[in-house]
């Protein structure tokens, strides 16, 4: 049951498009403590609480503070209180388990037993939000609900599922051709090269570089013949340039957003100077959306949304102030505090919290400062680009995923986990957010593989691609400046090929599963505590997945470890492929074991009375034969089932009864 | 056995008191590539590399590049590469083990299977160097040699052993002795607290302010008489100050580094401009040393030198520099190259390589660049203290430890493990460094409790208290704008009483075993690799370490885990403590294991035939009563013993046979 709750009155998100009756009466579970702005629940010692999407930490995410507030920061430590999202539902499961969505556009945070360790507290910026209540049998049950209410999850094109190879820093046509020809070369798999922010003409949306990528639709085509997609960035601020079109455009209709005596707000990005077009106004999200049009017909079918957050370098104003500010420090002796105070002015031009109060946007002819609905501009960019999508190619189905999300972008795109670090915690993180992003409808995802910042190592991408194989987003992805990353750059070509292979002979099963789980409302990715949650010590653990009803995986996430500890809620059928294509089986009783995994084997669990479909070989979705199926089976007597989902990948008919069909195995 | 290789000519680092012959002939195990100024070794699949002091990732160092290279740097996140120690001594532990040890006062680069999974290249900046190989039985046997080499570790007071609360933020006297007042009104064992910069005047060495400090040496006493001893910080920069004693007197002896120039070297710390005593020139250490005597004559006993890597917040000259460069950059567009240079030009400020060219180590007439022997500076501060202690106090034993380090330095004091996180990874890292640290010779060790920077959580004090009651340095130490994080700042205050408690019924043991590793030049604390070499499963535990020949640990570094799985190589009993005061002991199978560990719960193993002695209860080292212990031991049949190590804790005849009696134990 889905209840829901009005405090004053909510900056429209639209999160919910088909909202409940308002209900009356006190909230339930919930202290209300207005004064505060604050909700407060008192949490049994063992209670757990799950959910709030993209964030840092563990699945059960108690013990901290969590802030909703869309932030580009790289650097995801476990200090930290917000990332690129913002996903305010959780589900708290104690004696009695139920769900929360707290649908506010601003900023929010939820004190999950920091201060207090058996306080929830959940604080506003203002007092006017909607809170929905959602009750059910278990966890799942809930989490079935919430995304029924928010509406069905973004479904990508077939070849989005293949594996990607991205990196800041491919500078030409030439750099990305080399990417190509080195994968096919090898015969590791490939589906598509990302264009990061090197193709455009100086940082500008909707431009191409012509002199480092000439005939670009040629381009496009030729590697399209390759069975490669290439998938620019588009970022969210529009370079403030005298005739450059999307800047004149925007000016000339006012599109961009403003500062409180209505001219522009300039803040800089990438190209130093720019505007925010004003995502939230209609009129100028469409128009944001139909400049997509100018690589959609150079024949780009694929995009990715960056800088949404909005993420600032700077703004004009404060760069300003700060360099005046600087000559005041000029020939002090500066000490502790003054020193730092220096430093300070110069670190804190970035993402300041206080530019947010310096724009406006406009929605149906009122005024709304920024920081009231900062959360909502990465999703409105999305958004901008989903609905263009459906105007412009309604027959096809277009890859967009973003940085920055609020819950109801999910509706529109996916989402890749940030600009994560070449960390294992980071891998880790990885595997702990799929859970938490699929809770919050976000269901196309994955993290950089190999890690964006810093330098990568081999053991840690083999690891890592080890269990990206799984992700419906599987994206190698590196910064400039740091290791070059693509798997050729070391020396286990063969446990490359061999895991990325693996891959696609995986597809089949995985596009099921994410289509599934779409269609149905249902995670793709789970704890084990949501299925087990009677076994104590499946409620504790926060490194291994259950995959659809099929796999378990339990992937190694440490340096120079040779295997790890895996826990079985019940007997599991183990699988192993390794490099020399061997495949091992072995049924492991329920219960703690520890299993070893040597760096370029690929293993997971099968549980019981269930199957996984696997494909041949193949190095592009193309090749894939969705018929030709062999079965990995756990069946101790009778027989397992699988409901396939089957379509071709780029029809939108997804309700068709005809896609599923029923596998079965007997023993 | 240790050879002795010598390439160029070497400037003297005293590492090594009296050294072997210089061996002819070609290196072994080691590769020359004098051209590339580096050594390399290839090492086998599964050879593990053991070592390198204090730094970040694992026990075993396989798979990072390690820099010699002592640094401020409070963010020891794994994708860094030196932290503030340089600890020059590794072990590869293949098909047959040994020892090398780089004695190397400069910059020096160990690439341990980085850029190529199986070789270890090791690189100089110059190539003035002495290698030591050392062959033996096994590894803690080429440790032992290593150990002796380099000459006895550092041994404090006996009430150095009791827990110390810090913080940098205690702002008068008044403060401590609230600090102090709850710990003895809530029956907390307490031994010290330490005072952080802000005791001092406008941050002057060898000052006490007077107005929050007042009638200094009567405050020492008033805490003394509650057990309590008062340790100050030392930094290594002299504020610049006309009429500063300190500043005057090295400015008129010439005893602070100076530029080529000759000119004083000014570089900016916490009182802004200062000057770095040249604590490589004999005089200016002894000068420097000698200003000790300023608190010891106020009855202080013990200090912590910090800040001695140097860190520099900025030089004059590069401070003078930057402002001017900030000019060319205002009024202009600052795209993503312009502004992220402009940005740099300030944070570079700080801790900037370069600056360590600029200035030049006077010793026995020559000039030495400072970059060619930074290594050695937080060495030779704690030197000098550690020589002036012998000169002024012969009789005592003085507390002191220091931030930056270099092998050598072992002999005058210990390391705390520098500004940390309130990570839980800082925690585990805290775990994995202890061996690493041993084999360099600091047996005096442990990290910030709870984490230095960012804010803790109760579980986080809790559980790295639960590891810190074995570590020989334990202190709470957290920074100013941090959450306070006295223990009595949060609710649980029964189990961090029964937490602390132990540490003080463990001390008999504790300090015995620290006292037997010192004199035997052994490791307290090892990697369950070293005693079960033979064990598969053994080399890889990265989390649990062996304390002394008695004890296993395995510590709970995850929020929110209720459990972990430990590795027993052989049945041990597991002891666990609760903090209703009931005591449980429970034999172990050899093998993998899940473990229940509540957070207020310590829970350690005994090996078999072993027995650890326990004190009654105290508050302070003071009340501990060595003669009256109770024994819990791991018997099956015949005997347990025990080697008790005993003197007063503060006398110095440390080889004294009598210190040593046999326990023993029948079953």
């Amino acid at each position: 049951m889905i209840r829901r709750y009005v405090f004053g009155n909510m900056i429209e998100t639209e999160a919910v498009l088909n909202k409940p009756e308002k209900s009356e009466g006190p909230l339930p579970y919930l202290e209300v403590r207005e004064e505060k702005k604050s909700f407060l629940y008192r949490m049994d010692p063992e209670e757990r609480i799950y959910g709030l999407g993209e964030n840092v930490r563990g699945i059960n995410k108690r013990g901290w503070i969590y802030e909703s507030k869309c932030s580009d920061d790289p650097e995801h430590r476990e200090d930290k209180h917000a990332l690129y999202g913002a996903h305010n539902f959780f589900v708290a499961d104690g004696k009695e388990p139920f769900g929360v969505f707290i649908d506010y556009p601003g900023i929010l945070t939820f004190d999950v037993g920091y201060e207090k360790s058996d306080e929830l507290r959940i604080t506003a910026s203002d007092w006017n939000l909607e809170v929905y209540i959602i009750t059910g049998e278990n966890v799942k049950d809930i989490v079935k609900q919430f995304r029924r209410l928010i509406g069905r999850s973004y479904i990508p094109p077939l070849w989005a599922f293949g594996y990607g190879q991205s990196r800041w820093g491919y500078k030409s046509a030439d750099d990305v051709r080399e990417v190509a020809r080195k994968h096919r070369e090898l015969g590791i798999g490939l589906d598509s090269i990302y264009l990061d922010i090197d193709y455009m003409e100086r940082f500008k949306d909707f431009t191409v570089n012509e002199e480092t990528f000439p005939d670009f639709p040629d381009f496009v085509k030729e590697m399209e013949e390759e069975h490669i997609h290439l998938v620019p960035i588009i970022d969210a601020g529009v370079k403030k340039e005298e005739g450059y079109p999307v800047y004149e455009e925007g000016m000339e209709k006012g599109y961009f957003c403003k500062k409180e005596d209505g001219t522009e707000f300039v803040a800089a990005v990438w190209p130093g100077k720019a505007l925010f077009p004003d995502m939230l106004n209609e009129e100028a999200r469409q128009w944001f959306g139909n400049w997509y049009r100018f690589l959609l017909d150079q024949g780009i079918e694929g995009f990715w949304n960056d800088m949404n957050e909005p993420s600032i370098f700077y703004t004009e104003d404060r760069l300003s102030d700060v360099m005046e500010k600087i000559k005041e420090y000029q020939g002090k002796n500066l000490d502790l505090n003054t020193f730092f105070e220096f430093q300070g002015l110069v670190t804190g031009l970035s993402n300041n919290t206080n530019d947010y109060k310096y724009f406006y946007h406009e929605r149906d002819g009122e005024k709304i400062r920024h920081d009231r609905v900062h959360n909502l501009f990465g999703f409105a960019m999305t958004r901008a680009a989903g609905e263009a999508f459906e105007r412009l190619e309604p027959e096809k189905r277009i890859l967009m995923f973003s940085r920055s999300s609020y819950i109801g972008m999910h509706r529109y795109g996916g989402i890749w986990q940030g600009d994560n670090m070449s960390w294992w915690s980071h891998l880790l993180l990885n595997i702990r957010m799929m859970p938490s992003l699929n809770m919050c409808g976000f269901l196309y995802t994955g993290a950089d593989l190999g890690g964006f910042g810093a330098d990568t190592t081999e053991d840690l991408l083999l690891r890592w691609l080890a269990f990206g194989i799984f992700t419906p987003l599987m994206r190698n992805h590196s910064a400039m400046g740091t290791r070059r990353q693509e798997v050729y750059q070391f020396d286990r070509i063969e446990g490359f090929r061999h895991i990325i292979g693996l891959r696609y002979r995986l597809i089949p099963y995985l596009y099921s599963e994410y289509m599934k789980a779409a269609v149905r409302d249902e995670m793709m990715f789970r704890p084990l505590a949501f299925d087990y949650p009677e076994d104590r010590y499946a409620l504790d653990v926060e490194d291994q997945l259950l995959l659809g009803e099929e796999i378990m995986l339990a992937p190694v996430y440490e340096q120079n470890a040779r295997g790890r500890y895996v826990y079985l809620p019940e007997a599991m059928k183990m699988v192993r492929f390794c490099q020399d294509g061997i495949q091992k089986e072995e049924i492991l009783e329920a219960g703690h074991h520890y299993v070893e995994i040597p760096l370029t084997d690929v293993v997971f669990f099968i549980r019981p009375g269930r199957l996984v479909p696997l494909a041949g070989p193949a190095v592009c979705t193309k090749e894939i034969d969705f018929e030709d199926l062999t079965y990995i089976s756990y069946v101790e007597k009778g027989e397992a089932l699988y409901e396939y989902y089957r379509d071709d990948g780029y029809e939108k008919d997804y309700d068709n009864p005809d896609h599923i069909t029923v596998i079965r195995v007997q023993k």
